[in-house]
C-alpha cells in the first residue's frame, strides 16, 4: 500500500507544472538538463519494466515520462511569450 | 545495470535544477506543488524502503528528496531578487 501511494505522488508530481508551463507559457526558472535526464531516466525504467514484465513500473514511468516530455518540449520551444 | 542507470538519471536529474534556483534564485516557472509532490512522494518511498530493507531505495530517493526538498523551500522563500 505504502509503495503504491508513494508511486502516485512520484508519478503524478509533475501534472501542476506541465499545466502552469502550458498555461503560462513559462519556462525560464526550469532547468532543461533537469528534465532532459527525467524523460531519459524514466525512458530507461520503462525499458527495464518491459524487459521485467513488471507492468507497475511501466505505467508509472510512461505516464511521468510524459509529462516530463511536455514540460521539456514547452522549455525548449523558442518563440515563447517570455522572450518577446 | 538497466535500472542502475535510470535510477542514476531520475535520482540525479534534480541537480541542474537546484543549482539553477541557488544561482538565479529564479523560481517563477517552477509548480511549488509539484516540488511539494515529489517531496512527499520520496519521502514514502524512503519510508517504503526502510520498511523492506531496500538499500538502493532507500538511497536513490533520499538524495532526490533533499534535492526537491531544497528547490521547494527556494520556491517559498518570500524575499527573493525576482519580486523586488
Amino acid at each position: 500500500m505504502l509503495g503504491l501511494v508513494a508511486a502516485f505522488f512520484t508519478t503524478t508530481a509533475n501534472i501542476p507544472q506541465a499545466i502552469k508551463v502550458i498555461k503560462t507559457s513559462s519556462t525560464k526558472s526550469i532547468s532543461a538538463l533537469t528534465y532532459a535526464m527525467l524523460f531519459i531516466g524514466m525512458a530507461l525504467w520503462v525499458a527495464y519494466g518491459i524487459i521485467r514484465n513488471d507492468i507497475p513500473i511501466i505505467l508509472a514511468n510512461s505516464i511521468a515520462g510524459v509529462l516530463c516530455g511536455i514540460i521539456l518540449v514547452m522549455k525548449l520551444l523558442p518563440n515563447k511569450k517570455e522572450h518577446i
